[in-house]
Protein backbone atom coordinates (compact mmCIF):
# COMPACT_ATOMS: atom_id res chain seq x y z
CA UNK A 1 0.00 0.00 0.00
CA UNK A 2 1.62 3.53 -0.97
CA UNK A 3 1.36 6.11 1.65
CA UNK A 4 3.25 9.98 1.51
CA UNK A 5 6.10 10.46 4.25
CA UNK A 6 6.87 13.65 5.62
CA UNK A 7 10.56 13.91 5.90
CA UNK A 8 10.74 16.51 8.25
CA UNK A 9 13.32 18.62 6.40
CA UNK A 10 12.27 21.50 4.03
CA UNK A 11 8.56 20.24 3.54
CA UNK A 12 10.24 17.37 1.50
CA UNK A 13 8.19 14.28 0.95
CA UNK A 14 8.57 10.65 0.24
CA UNK A 15 6.06 8.25 -1.66
CA UNK A 16 6.76 4.84 0.08
CA UNK A 17 4.94 1.27 -0.37
CA UNK A 18 4.71 -0.90 2.22
CA UNK A 19 4.41 -3.90 0.42
CA UNK A 20 8.05 -2.88 -1.43
CA UNK A 21 11.51 -1.47 0.65
CA UNK A 22 10.89 1.21 2.63
CA UNK A 23 14.02 3.15 3.53
CA UNK A 24 15.78 2.76 7.00
CA UNK A 25 17.64 5.16 8.98
CA UNK A 26 20.64 3.96 7.01
CA UNK A 27 19.65 6.23 4.00
CA UNK A 28 18.89 9.31 6.76
CA UNK A 29 22.56 8.71 8.39
CA UNK A 30 24.65 8.31 4.52
CA UNK A 31 22.50 11.05 3.47
CA UNK A 32 24.02 13.12 6.76
CA UNK A 33 27.47 11.99 6.37
CA UNK A 34 28.07 12.60 2.56
CA UNK A 35 29.04 15.85 1.51
CA UNK A 36 27.98 17.65 -1.48
CA UNK A 37 29.71 20.79 -3.04
CA UNK A 38 28.47 23.41 -5.08
CA UNK A 39 28.51 22.47 -8.61
CA UNK A 40 28.97 19.08 -8.38
CA UNK A 41 27.18 16.14 -9.63
CA UNK A 42 25.96 13.44 -7.92
CA UNK A 43 25.20 9.82 -8.58
CA UNK A 44 23.41 7.62 -6.54
CA UNK A 45 23.06 3.85 -6.80
CA UNK A 46 20.32 1.57 -6.57
CA UNK A 47 17.95 4.15 -5.00
CA UNK A 48 14.60 2.34 -4.26
CA UNK A 49 12.55 5.41 -3.29
CA UNK A 50 14.94 8.66 -4.00
CA UNK A 51 15.58 8.86 -0.58
CA UNK A 52 19.36 9.99 -0.59
CA UNK A 53 19.31 12.29 -3.53
CA UNK A 54 15.69 13.73 -2.06
CA UNK A 55 17.72 14.48 1.38
CA UNK A 56 20.85 15.53 0.27
CA UNK A 57 19.69 18.42 -2.09
CA UNK A 58 18.30 19.97 1.15
CA UNK A 59 21.09 19.10 3.41
CA UNK A 60 24.27 19.92 0.74
CA UNK A 61 24.38 22.47 -2.19
CA UNK A 62 25.41 19.71 -4.67
CA UNK A 63 24.17 20.95 -7.98
CA UNK A 64 22.38 17.84 -9.56
CA UNK A 65 21.46 14.24 -8.68
CA UNK A 66 21.39 10.79 -11.00
CA UNK A 67 19.85 8.21 -9.42
CA UNK A 68 19.87 4.53 -10.92
CA UNK A 69 17.26 2.11 -9.74
CA UNK A 70 16.85 -1.73 -11.56
CA UNK A 71 13.05 -2.42 -10.51
CA UNK A 72 10.74 -0.82 -12.40
CA UNK A 73 7.95 0.12 -9.87
CA UNK A 74 10.29 1.39 -7.53
CA UNK A 75 11.76 4.27 -9.82
CA UNK A 76 8.22 5.32 -11.40
CA UNK A 77 7.64 5.65 -7.61
CA UNK A 78 10.81 7.33 -6.55
CA UNK A 79 9.97 10.13 -9.77
CA UNK A 80 6.59 10.80 -8.56
CA UNK A 81 8.14 11.92 -5.22
CA UNK A 82 10.71 14.00 -7.09
CA UNK A 83 8.06 15.60 -8.99
CA UNK A 84 6.00 16.28 -5.60
CA UNK A 85 8.72 17.75 -4.37
CA UNK A 86 9.69 19.93 -7.10
CA UNK A 87 12.42 18.54 -7.49
CA UNK A 88 12.68 17.33 -11.26
CA UNK A 89 15.71 19.84 -12.65
CA UNK A 90 17.73 19.02 -9.67
CA UNK A 91 17.41 15.27 -9.41
CA UNK A 92 16.79 12.30 -12.18
CA UNK A 93 15.44 8.85 -11.39
CA UNK A 94 17.26 6.77 -13.85
CA UNK A 95 15.97 3.12 -14.65
CA UNK A 96 19.11 0.92 -15.03
CA UNK A 97 21.10 -1.71 -13.77
CA UNK A 98 23.90 -0.61 -11.68
CA UNK A 99 26.34 -3.51 -13.27
CA UNK A 100 26.02 -1.35 -16.41
CA UNK A 101 26.23 2.35 -14.69
CA UNK A 102 29.72 3.23 -16.54
CA UNK A 103 28.09 2.50 -20.01
CA UNK A 104 24.99 3.92 -19.09
CA UNK A 105 26.83 7.62 -17.91
CA UNK A 106 30.21 7.29 -19.51
CA UNK A 107 33.06 7.06 -17.42
CA UNK A 108 34.90 9.88 -14.80
CA UNK A 109 31.75 11.71 -14.86
CA UNK A 110 31.05 12.28 -11.37
CA UNK A 111 32.05 14.15 -8.40
CA UNK A 112 30.10 11.95 -6.05
CA UNK A 113 28.79 8.59 -5.38
CA UNK A 114 26.52 7.32 -2.73
CA UNK A 115 24.91 4.08 -2.24
CA UNK A 116 22.42 2.22 0.31
CA UNK A 117 23.03 -1.22 -1.18
CA UNK A 118 21.55 -4.41 -0.14
CA UNK A 119 23.67 -5.33 2.34
CA UNK A 120 23.17 -9.47 2.12
CA UNK A 121 25.00 -12.11 -0.03
CA UNK A 122 22.93 -14.04 -2.59
CA UNK A 123 21.56 -17.14 -1.35
CA UNK A 124 21.86 -16.44 2.36
CA UNK A 125 17.93 -16.37 3.88
CA UNK A 126 16.28 -14.78 0.79
CA UNK A 127 12.83 -15.79 0.67
CA UNK A 128 12.25 -15.20 -3.08
CA UNK A 129 14.97 -13.74 -5.41
CA UNK A 130 11.99 -12.35 -7.70
CA UNK A 131 10.41 -10.29 -4.61
CA UNK A 132 10.92 -6.54 -4.48
CA UNK A 133 12.20 -7.07 -1.23
CA UNK A 134 14.64 -9.55 -1.66
CA UNK A 135 16.18 -7.38 -4.47
CA UNK A 136 16.45 -4.27 -2.24
CA UNK A 137 18.03 -6.44 0.69
CA UNK A 138 20.11 -8.96 -0.93
CA UNK A 139 22.57 -9.40 -3.38
CA UNK A 140 20.54 -10.75 -5.65
CA UNK A 141 21.00 -8.55 -8.82
CA UNK A 142 24.25 -6.57 -8.21
CA UNK A 143 27.42 -7.98 -5.41
CA UNK A 144 29.25 -5.63 -3.83
CA UNK A 145 32.57 -6.13 -6.55
CA UNK A 146 30.00 -5.25 -9.02
CA UNK A 147 28.19 -1.69 -7.19
CA UNK A 148 32.19 -0.66 -6.28
CA UNK A 149 33.74 -1.69 -9.83
CA UNK A 150 30.72 0.66 -11.43
CA UNK A 151 31.61 3.02 -8.82
CA UNK A 152 34.85 3.73 -9.87
CA UNK A 153 34.48 3.40 -12.89
CA UNK A 154 32.33 6.36 -13.05
CA UNK A 155 34.13 8.47 -10.53
CA UNK A 156 36.26 11.23 -11.46
CA UNK A 157 40.01 11.21 -10.19
CA UNK A 158 39.93 12.25 -6.14
CA UNK A 159 36.06 11.81 -6.43
CA UNK A 160 34.25 10.92 -3.44
CA UNK A 161 32.17 7.49 -2.29
CA UNK A 162 30.47 7.35 0.72
CA UNK A 163 28.39 4.25 1.52
CA UNK A 164 26.39 3.11 3.93
CA UNK A 165 26.95 -1.04 4.75
CA UNK A 166 26.80 -3.73 7.22
CA UNK A 167 29.98 -4.06 9.60
CA UNK A 168 30.59 -7.91 8.79
CA UNK A 169 31.60 -6.93 5.66
CA UNK A 170 33.97 -4.49 6.43
CA UNK A 171 37.10 -6.05 5.39
CA UNK A 172 35.42 -7.43 2.34
CA UNK A 173 34.31 -3.79 1.96
CA UNK A 174 37.86 -2.14 1.93
CA UNK A 175 39.04 -4.95 0.26
CA UNK A 176 37.01 -4.54 -2.93
CA UNK A 177 37.78 -1.03 -2.67
CA UNK A 178 41.35 -0.82 -2.99
CA UNK A 179 41.11 -3.63 -5.88
CA UNK A 180 39.78 -0.82 -7.61
CA UNK A 181 41.59 1.64 -6.26
CA UNK A 182 39.48 3.84 -4.34
CA UNK A 183 40.75 4.61 -0.88
CA UNK A 184 38.89 4.55 2.26
CA UNK A 185 39.39 7.44 4.07
CA UNK A 186 37.10 7.73 6.89
CA UNK A 187 34.82 5.36 8.52
CA UNK A 188 32.27 5.99 11.27
CA UNK A 189 30.91 3.02 12.95
CA UNK A 190 27.04 3.40 14.15
CA UNK A 191 26.24 1.90 17.20
CA UNK A 192 22.73 1.29 18.15
CA UNK A 193 23.49 2.01 22.25
CA UNK A 194 26.78 2.56 23.70
CA UNK A 195 27.64 -0.56 24.99
CA UNK A 196 25.84 -2.76 22.06
CA UNK A 197 28.02 -4.05 18.49
CA UNK A 198 27.64 -1.76 16.13
CA UNK A 199 24.62 -2.50 13.28
CA UNK A 200 26.12 -0.12 10.45
CA UNK A 201 29.30 1.22 9.15
CA UNK A 202 29.50 5.03 6.92
CA UNK A 203 32.33 4.98 4.89
CA UNK A 204 33.73 7.62 2.78
CA UNK A 205 36.63 6.63 0.24
CA UNK A 206 38.45 8.45 -2.39
CA UNK A 207 39.32 7.32 -5.85
CA UNK A 208 42.79 7.28 -6.04
CA UNK A 209 43.52 8.65 -2.54
CA UNK A 210 46.03 7.95 -0.51
CA UNK A 211 46.89 5.10 2.48
CA UNK A 212 45.31 6.11 5.72
CA UNK A 213 41.84 6.08 7.16
CA UNK A 214 40.40 8.74 10.09
CA UNK A 215 37.62 6.71 12.25
CA UNK A 216 35.18 8.91 13.70
CA UNK A 217 33.76 9.16 17.56
CA UNK A 218 31.22 6.54 17.74
CA UNK A 219 27.79 6.97 16.25
CA UNK A 220 25.30 6.51 18.90
CA UNK A 221 21.53 6.01 18.21
CA UNK A 222 19.57 5.67 21.86
CA UNK A 223 20.87 7.41 24.63
CA UNK A 224 18.07 4.84 26.55
CA UNK A 225 15.63 2.79 25.42
CA UNK A 226 13.16 4.64 23.42
CA UNK A 227 15.40 7.99 23.88
CA UNK A 228 17.40 9.53 20.83
CA UNK A 229 20.69 10.71 20.93
CA UNK A 230 21.10 14.51 20.17
CA UNK A 231 23.24 13.68 17.17
CA UNK A 232 20.33 11.46 15.79
CA UNK A 233 17.58 14.11 16.49
CA UNK A 234 20.05 16.07 14.83
CA UNK A 235 20.49 14.34 11.73
CA UNK A 236 16.84 13.94 11.29
CA UNK A 237 16.02 17.51 11.76
CA UNK A 238 13.02 17.09 13.87
CA UNK B 1 66.90 4.82 34.47
CA UNK B 2 65.59 1.09 35.34
CA UNK B 3 62.74 1.25 37.70
CA UNK B 4 60.38 -1.96 38.68
CA UNK B 5 56.64 -1.62 39.06
CA UNK B 6 53.99 -3.59 40.19
CA UNK B 7 51.92 -4.90 37.41
CA UNK B 8 48.38 -5.35 40.08
CA UNK B 9 48.33 -8.94 39.08
CA UNK B 10 48.76 -11.67 41.08
CA UNK B 11 52.01 -10.44 42.54
CA UNK B 12 53.48 -9.48 39.11
CA UNK B 13 56.29 -6.82 38.54
CA UNK B 14 57.77 -6.21 35.60
CA UNK B 15 61.35 -4.49 35.25
CA UNK B 16 61.24 -0.95 32.87
CA UNK B 17 63.79 1.73 32.15
CA UNK B 18 62.82 5.11 31.22
CA UNK B 19 65.15 6.11 28.66
CA UNK B 20 63.82 2.80 26.62
CA UNK B 21 60.27 2.42 25.37
CA UNK B 22 58.02 1.75 28.40
CA UNK B 23 54.77 -0.52 28.03
CA UNK B 24 51.50 1.65 27.84
CA UNK B 25 47.90 0.80 27.64
CA UNK B 26 47.89 -0.89 24.79
CA UNK B 27 49.91 -3.86 25.59
CA UNK B 28 47.49 -4.01 28.83
CA UNK B 29 44.40 -3.98 26.43
CA UNK B 30 45.84 -6.47 23.81
CA UNK B 31 47.02 -8.96 27.17
CA UNK B 32 42.95 -8.38 27.88
CA UNK B 33 41.80 -9.02 24.40
CA UNK B 34 43.79 -12.27 23.78
CA UNK B 35 42.93 -15.51 24.62
CA UNK B 36 45.09 -18.55 24.91
CA UNK B 37 43.51 -21.85 25.75
CA UNK B 38 45.18 -24.76 28.31
CA UNK B 39 48.27 -26.45 25.90
CA UNK B 40 48.74 -24.08 23.90
CA UNK B 41 51.92 -22.20 22.59
CA UNK B 42 52.24 -18.53 21.88
CA UNK B 43 54.50 -16.19 20.10
CA UNK B 44 54.83 -11.99 20.91
CA UNK B 45 56.43 -10.85 18.23
CA UNK B 46 58.35 -7.73 19.20
CA UNK B 47 58.12 -7.79 23.06
CA UNK B 48 59.99 -5.30 24.41
CA UNK B 49 59.84 -5.44 28.38
CA UNK B 50 58.00 -8.84 28.10
CA UNK B 51 55.02 -7.09 29.21
CA UNK B 52 52.72 -9.00 27.08
CA UNK B 53 53.53 -12.98 27.56
CA UNK B 54 53.80 -11.85 31.33
CA UNK B 55 50.28 -10.51 31.70
CA UNK B 56 49.17 -13.37 29.39
CA UNK B 57 50.64 -15.96 31.92
CA UNK B 58 48.08 -14.54 35.07
CA UNK B 59 45.36 -13.76 32.56
CA UNK B 60 44.83 -17.17 30.59
CA UNK B 61 46.07 -20.66 30.63
CA UNK B 62 47.95 -20.88 27.50
CA UNK B 63 51.22 -23.37 28.23
CA UNK B 64 54.23 -21.62 26.62
CA UNK B 65 55.07 -18.70 25.53
CA UNK B 66 57.54 -17.53 23.61
CA UNK B 67 58.91 -13.78 22.96
CA UNK B 68 60.85 -12.09 20.63
CA UNK B 69 62.85 -9.13 20.71
CA UNK B 70 65.51 -7.64 18.48
CA UNK B 71 67.00 -5.12 20.62
CA UNK B 72 69.93 -6.47 23.14
CA UNK B 73 69.10 -4.34 25.83
CA UNK B 74 65.04 -4.80 26.15
CA UNK B 75 66.31 -8.52 25.61
CA UNK B 76 68.11 -8.71 28.57
CA UNK B 77 65.77 -6.96 30.65
CA UNK B 78 62.89 -8.66 29.33
CA UNK B 79 64.35 -12.24 30.88
CA UNK B 80 64.95 -10.52 34.27
CA UNK B 81 61.41 -9.46 34.45
CA UNK B 82 60.36 -13.19 33.38
CA UNK B 83 63.25 -14.63 35.96
CA UNK B 84 62.23 -12.22 39.23
CA UNK B 85 58.44 -13.75 38.47
CA UNK B 86 59.49 -17.06 38.67
CA UNK B 87 58.48 -17.38 35.20
CA UNK B 88 60.96 -19.25 33.36
CA UNK B 89 59.73 -22.24 32.85
CA UNK B 90 56.56 -21.28 31.05
CA UNK B 91 57.98 -17.79 29.14
CA UNK B 92 60.99 -17.67 26.83
CA UNK B 93 62.45 -14.98 25.50
CA UNK B 94 64.22 -14.71 22.52
CA UNK B 95 66.93 -12.29 21.07
CA UNK B 96 65.88 -12.16 17.28
CA UNK B 97 64.40 -10.54 14.32
CA UNK B 98 60.69 -10.47 13.28
CA UNK B 99 61.69 -10.60 9.93
CA UNK B 100 63.00 -14.51 10.22
CA UNK B 101 60.59 -15.53 12.71
CA UNK B 102 59.89 -18.51 10.60
CA UNK B 103 63.77 -19.04 10.45
CA UNK B 104 63.89 -19.31 14.14
CA UNK B 105 61.33 -20.78 15.03
CA UNK B 106 59.85 -23.11 11.68
CA UNK B 107 56.57 -22.94 10.19
CA UNK B 108 52.97 -24.03 11.45
CA UNK B 109 54.42 -24.25 14.79
CA UNK B 110 52.20 -21.58 17.04
CA UNK B 111 48.78 -21.53 18.28
CA UNK B 112 48.43 -17.89 18.76
CA UNK B 113 50.81 -15.50 18.16
CA UNK B 114 50.28 -11.61 19.83
CA UNK B 115 51.77 -8.03 19.07
CA UNK B 116 52.17 -4.60 19.71
CA UNK B 117 54.34 -3.35 17.27
CA UNK B 118 55.79 -0.05 16.12
CA UNK B 119 52.99 2.18 14.81
CA UNK B 120 54.72 4.49 12.63
CA UNK B 121 56.23 4.04 9.23
CA UNK B 122 59.96 4.53 9.03
CA UNK B 123 60.83 7.90 7.78
CA UNK B 124 57.88 9.76 9.74
CA UNK B 125 59.22 11.98 12.28
CA UNK B 126 61.42 9.78 14.12
CA UNK B 127 64.43 11.72 15.32
CA UNK B 128 67.46 8.99 15.75
CA UNK B 129 66.64 5.65 13.80
CA UNK B 130 69.72 3.90 15.91
CA UNK B 131 67.57 5.00 18.90
CA UNK B 132 66.02 2.49 21.62
CA UNK B 133 63.01 4.50 21.00
CA UNK B 134 62.53 4.94 17.58
CA UNK B 135 63.00 1.40 16.97
CA UNK B 136 60.02 0.62 19.18
CA UNK B 137 57.78 3.28 17.99
CA UNK B 138 58.52 3.02 13.93
CA UNK B 139 58.96 0.62 10.98
CA UNK B 140 62.55 0.81 11.36
CA UNK B 141 63.52 -2.99 11.32
CA UNK B 142 60.42 -4.07 11.02
CA UNK B 143 57.71 -3.12 8.60
CA UNK B 144 53.91 -4.13 8.81
CA UNK B 145 54.19 -6.17 6.07
CA UNK B 146 57.12 -8.27 7.36
CA UNK B 147 55.25 -8.66 10.84
CA UNK B 148 52.34 -10.05 9.26
CA UNK B 149 53.93 -12.03 6.28
CA UNK B 150 55.99 -13.82 9.70
CA UNK B 151 52.76 -14.08 11.56
CA UNK B 152 50.96 -16.21 8.94
CA UNK B 153 54.43 -18.50 8.60
CA UNK B 154 54.90 -19.55 12.04
CA UNK B 155 50.95 -19.42 12.74
CA UNK B 156 49.21 -23.17 12.39
CA UNK B 157 46.40 -23.43 10.19
CA UNK B 158 43.32 -22.03 12.16
CA UNK B 159 45.85 -20.08 14.43
CA UNK B 160 44.63 -16.64 15.76
CA UNK B 161 46.75 -13.52 15.73
CA UNK B 162 45.94 -10.46 17.93
CA UNK B 163 47.15 -7.23 17.36
CA UNK B 164 46.91 -3.90 18.94
CA UNK B 165 47.38 -1.26 16.19
CA UNK B 166 46.52 2.48 15.04
CA UNK B 167 43.18 2.80 13.54
CA UNK B 168 44.25 5.21 10.75
CA UNK B 169 46.48 1.92 9.45
CA UNK B 170 42.85 -0.02 9.28
CA UNK B 171 42.94 -0.42 5.80
CA UNK B 172 46.56 -1.32 5.03
CA UNK B 173 46.30 -3.80 8.13
CA UNK B 174 43.59 -6.06 6.38
CA UNK B 175 45.04 -5.65 3.55
CA UNK B 176 48.43 -7.31 3.91
CA UNK B 177 46.09 -10.17 6.40
CA UNK B 178 44.38 -11.31 3.46
CA UNK B 179 47.53 -10.75 1.37
CA UNK B 180 48.77 -13.53 3.44
CA UNK B 181 45.45 -15.70 4.14
CA UNK B 182 45.05 -13.93 7.66
CA UNK B 183 41.49 -13.18 7.67
CA UNK B 184 40.05 -10.24 10.48
CA UNK B 185 37.65 -11.59 12.28
CA UNK B 186 36.96 -9.46 15.47
CA UNK B 187 37.91 -6.10 16.19
CA UNK B 188 37.71 -3.47 18.89
CA UNK B 189 37.94 -0.27 18.85
CA UNK B 190 39.50 1.85 21.94
CA UNK B 191 37.72 5.31 22.26
CA UNK B 192 39.52 7.68 25.11
CA UNK B 193 36.01 8.62 25.53
CA UNK B 194 32.76 8.41 23.87
CA UNK B 195 32.48 11.69 21.88
CA UNK B 196 36.18 10.97 20.93
CA UNK B 197 38.28 9.31 17.81
CA UNK B 198 39.42 5.89 18.61
CA UNK B 199 43.25 6.14 19.07
CA UNK B 200 44.04 2.48 19.35
CA UNK B 201 42.56 -0.08 17.44
CA UNK B 202 42.52 -4.72 18.43
CA UNK B 203 42.49 -7.09 15.92
CA UNK B 204 42.07 -10.80 15.74
CA UNK B 205 42.72 -12.91 12.97
CA UNK B 206 42.76 -16.35 11.94
CA UNK B 207 44.76 -17.86 9.49
CA UNK B 208 43.12 -19.24 6.50
CA UNK B 209 39.40 -18.03 8.06
CA UNK B 210 36.35 -17.42 6.28
CA UNK B 211 35.24 -13.76 5.16
CA UNK B 212 33.12 -11.96 8.01
CA UNK B 213 34.04 -9.66 11.09
CA UNK B 214 32.44 -9.17 14.35
CA UNK B 215 32.89 -5.64 15.58
CA UNK B 216 32.59 -5.82 19.22
CA UNK B 217 30.78 -2.49 21.41
CA UNK B 218 33.25 0.54 21.75
CA UNK B 219 35.97 -0.09 24.11
CA UNK B 220 35.79 3.86 26.22
CA UNK B 221 38.79 4.24 28.60
CA UNK B 222 37.79 7.45 30.54
CA UNK B 223 33.78 7.58 31.63
CA UNK B 224 35.19 11.39 32.63
CA UNK B 225 38.43 12.98 32.89
CA UNK B 226 41.01 11.36 34.86
CA UNK B 227 38.20 8.11 35.66
CA UNK B 228 38.80 5.10 34.16
CA UNK B 229 35.65 3.10 33.09
CA UNK B 230 34.50 0.16 34.52
CA UNK B 231 35.86 -2.28 31.82
CA UNK B 232 39.01 -0.68 31.88
CA UNK B 233 39.72 -0.75 35.70
CA UNK B 234 38.48 -4.52 35.43
CA UNK B 235 41.22 -5.21 32.26
CA UNK B 236 43.75 -3.50 34.37
CA UNK B 237 42.78 -5.74 37.57
CA UNK B 238 43.06 -2.72 39.96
Amino acid sequence: MERIDDLQKNGLKIIQDTDRFCFGMDAVLLSGFAKGKPGEKVLDMGTGTGIIPILMSAKTQAEEFFALEIQHESAEMAKRSVEMNSLQDRIHIIEGDIKEASVIFGKSVFDVVTSNPPYMIAGHGEENPDDAKAIARHEVLCSLEDLIRETAAVLKPNGRFYLVHRPFRLTEIFSVMRKFKLEPKEMRLVYPFVDKEPNMVLISAIRGGNSGIKIAPPLVVYREQGVYTDEIIDIYGF
